[in-house]
């Protein structure tokens, strides 16, 4: 490729809102332009790694036995409205209707639309099980996108569909997508840490994230250290007996000064820490404005994620509001946690962690003390509702740290959650019987990826590419074109290289310095730069972009040595 | 692959609403199956034919000089209203609103998109010329969608877009790409005409369209069999002289029967032919209900395409109701050739062409004779608006032939359509000044290619894939696999080839009979048939797909033969 001739040049500045190294790169070295927030033309830079980061995920999920297919973009909406899931994605969603008032979702992900092709052919036990995957758009109505590919509205996904008779033969295909992540990311150059993460409106009972550890990133997460590793959303943690040696006490109202109302009161009164005490959190359910107070011990904060999972009503919890607690007959730091008729009451583990609580019952004067979770007070359900924490405890002893990273890809189990939600999600088994299939799906963002890449790979100077996604492998410049015998020769060597297949762009522009050139050699970032000029003589300059000294080699010797 | 596991298996019976051969047969034989009324998932061998498809067209295109880059499929709804294509698409463009009220056009074609991307760097005549593409999905809200993929709402498009100084330069891009697809197709196995075109509502001046011949294509188009062929919206011909030995008489209002009404009964009446009367066909423009009378040689037929491009209302012509009719001051078969007052006049080529016309002021019981066109009455134009008819003369002299076929590509010359009504769609010349940049457009649809292959490569036993497209190379049905020896045999068969890195659909299948394994192999149609069984001993039986006998080869043979 002639750079002169190249759709999407180098420019000097990027936008003035491009914060991250990926944004500011990929713009400047004119891999991608924005079309409207968050959805973004990727110029021919920008496609030629995209092409090779598909075709790096295409070879692996082949290699693990999927079959890649396409289903269209526009699902019906009835499809989604059979797993009620126009209802947990919200306003990510996008809808359409076409000129026959016919409802359509522009897919986000494609569940139901892979499942609705599969019912069709009613499969018997024996053709199962298969995983079907495609490279497909999806569409996010994203409420705040991010500056260049990491957060869009519009993308490439490619997207995988599990359908197994059982959990032990899904449990199979699961190891083995993790494993093809793994070598797809490690191809390009990314190590992923595989981390718990929350299923959200996708389903299932569990799943796990790709992340590549950056500051930049948007997924937050704990790790051991070790083998452990979890989003903030879901992640467990060790709960300790607070003070195991106290004794039972007799429950009790005392009274409290009036100036006592809020934790940081009760301490300096009580001279207790926050674990010491009850803190009681109000939730509404959107759908039929159900209040669920969340029970926990003080020095914790409730995971909304997990209590959502607790009371299956996952995305349709929000803070209750002062009108709540009125109905409710209370207001803001005098909730009890027992009680509130109308309420339910979910209690975290930590409720057993503690003797002789303080709190429950407060009112203007008075207060309750001496609390014990099972004697006082009992709770619909005590579960892990409790959000997890930098230096708490893991379930294996070691302490918790808190790190950031990009998610790349990931994979769920679904188990029957569309089967059981969607007519005739069945297969036959051997007699005749019909039996719902056990499914998982799998994703990776094509553009996260990509720029998970650059933010990895660059310094201050530009992208550096690994050599398995780069655009081109070399970047060949061409100075002193003017000179007829250096001219002649750098299109020899550019020739030479086209002729064996190579990929080369071509710097030919004869009005524009050699330090520019340079400049834009190692912001584009292709792993090899030759130069030919008056002073290679009969020699090409190689360098490889991260490294700082370059070496006058033959064109055999370039043959030979890199191709 | 394991024909086993395989995701999209044949299956005995087409849908009762499918016709074409493309239909029946793609869905039979387990390539694609429909979501909704023309949006299909295209299933594992389809999307393997699909990928093949869109490697031949991606190697012809950037063999060509092309640049593969991908825009958004959102685009923004104030790009299309910038060229007015608001108003010329009508109900096929598809349009959504996001959370923020932003409107967002479905894509139906590019143009837009792609000066947009390109205005944002301002090239200099030093970047261009250039072409840019993209495989993107498409949408168009189809009033009617055919089976099969011959017709859909929801496709994969190569849409490519030139961006040239000049026409000069232009028409070599033009050429270029006339020149890859005619490569591309030939590589697919379709001969292909090029039919001169209308460019309907993507605009500018000139277009081809590359056909398939076959029956049951939806694009009709005439031709002299020899060089000149042409779509019937836009094919001219020779409006011969009817009686050029005829005086020109004087002009004269006569009275005539009350009974003379229709053309039918003027024929009767004057016992002469229709080519001596005078028609006049009123039309109505949508956007400001002008209306314009089509006067045209009563032999025939006004083409309401080529009139729309006279008076530059394209797209937005309608055919005037009696309402109209009465706002003019008249009724049906009473409109006259001159004087209506507020109605544009637009005169056919073929009013020159007779002397003494008879018509023009009809009223109930009186007519006109001997109405000379330019003496007895002007329109404002006189152009090509007549509608080009099997049996007419071509303009080199040929009769022309009607013909049917399947439309799979066109190229459309755009000119500074879209410049020039698009801000800054301008490169900066040599002198520094801003200049429009000349455009064309270039599209290739993948499905429609794909069942274009199937309506010509296909018998009654399947299809017949052409072995660049094939899902696989070779079709390896395994007989008598209870034998363990036979078993082993063709296992080792599979895994040979796959070594060598063959395409292999391998029939594994254990409860299904030798001659439903031959009717799944002609059905699907992959090129090479290859069975190991008892019978075939120590050897294959090798059976070219189309062929009708085989014979028994090694596997050393069909190592040296077909790899």
């Amino acid at each position: 490729m002639l750079y002169s001739k190249l759709f999407g040049k180098s420019v000097k500045k990027a936008p003035s809102d491009a914060t991250l190294n990926s944004h500011k790169l990929l713009y400047q070295a004119g891999f991608i332009r924005e079309s409207t927030a968050g959805r973004y033309f990727i110029l021919p830079l920008g496609q030629l790694v995209q092409l090779k980061i598909m075709d790096i995920i295409r070879k692996e999920m082949n290699q693990s036995g999927a079959q890649e297919m396409l289903s269209p973009v526009l699902h019906p909406l009835s499809l989604w409205e059979e797993t009620s899931r126009t209802k947990t994605t919200g306003f990510e969603l996008m809808k359409i209707k076409d000129r026959r008032d016919f409802w359509f979702a522009l897919g986000g992900t494609a569940e139901e639309m892979f499942v609705d092709v599969v019912r069709k052919f009613r499969p018997s036990y024996k053709d199962l099980p298969f995983n079907i995957y495609q490279f497909s758009l999806k569409f996010r109505d994203e409420l705040r996108a991010r500056g260049g590919l990491l957060r869009v509205r519009e993308f490439i996904m490619k997207d995988a569909y599990s359908f197994d008779v059982d959990e032990e033969s899904f449990r199979k295909e699961y190891g083995k997508m993790w494993d093809a992540y793994i070598k797809c990311f490690t191809i390009m150059g990314l190590d992923t840490i595989v981390v718990e993460s929350d299923n959200g409106y996708i389903g299932g009972e569990y799943c796990h994230e790709f992340v590549v550890e950056s500051e930049i990133g948007e997924t937050t997460f704990l790790t051991d250290g070790k083998s452990y590793n979890a989003h903030v959303d879901v992640a467990k943690f060790k709960r300790e007996e607070i003070n195991p040696n106290d004794e039972i006490k007799t429950f009790a109202i005392i009274s409290q000064p009036e100036w006592v109302q809020t934790m940081d009161d009760n301490l300096k009164h009580y001279k207790l820490p926050k674990s010491r005490f009850l803190k009681n959190v109000v939730y509404k359910k959107r759908v039929n404005n159900e209040i669920i107070i969340a029970v926990i011990r003080g020095d914790l904060d409730v995971n909304k994620i997990k209590l959502e999972h607790t009371v299956d009503a996952v995305g349709q919890l929000e803070d209750a509001s002062e009108i709540d607690l009125k109905k409710l007959g209370t207001k803001k730091g005098y909730v009890h946690s027992w009680g509130h008729k109308k309420a339910r009451y979910i209690g975290d583990l930590s409720l057993t962690t503690v003797k002789n609580f303080i709190g429950g019952q407060k009112e203007k004067t008075t207060d309750s003390i001496n609390v014990n979770y099972g004697r006082d007070f009992n709770c619909e359900k005590l579960a892990d509702i409790a959000l997890a924490k930098e230096g708490y405890i893991s379930e294996s002893g070691n302490k918790l740290i808190g790190k950031r990273g990009i998610e790349v890809g990931n994979i769920f189990q679904l188990g029957y959650h569309y089967s059981k939600r969607m007519k005739n999600a069945v297969y036959v088994d051997r007699t005749g019987k019909e039996r719902y299939f056990y499914m998982g799906s799998y994703g990776i963002g094509i553009g996260r990826s990509l720029a998970a890449i650059v933010e990895k790979f660059h310094d201050d100077k530009g992208i550096i590419w690994p050599e398995s996604v780069a655009p081109y492998k070399f970047h060949l410049v061409g100075l002193d074109l003017e000179d007829e015998e250096v001219s002649k020769k750098v299109y020899k060597v550019y020739y030479v290289l086209k002729e064996k297949g190579q990929e080369v762009l071509f710097d030919d522009r004869e009005d524009v310095t050699a330090g520019e050139k340079f400049a834009d050699a190692d912001l584009i970032g292709i792993p090899h730069r030759l130069v030919v000029s008056k002073r290679s003589g009969d020699k090409i300059e190689h360098k490889k972009r991260p490294e700082k000294s370059s070496e006058l080699i033959s064109i055999d010797q370039l043959v030979s040595s890199f191709l």
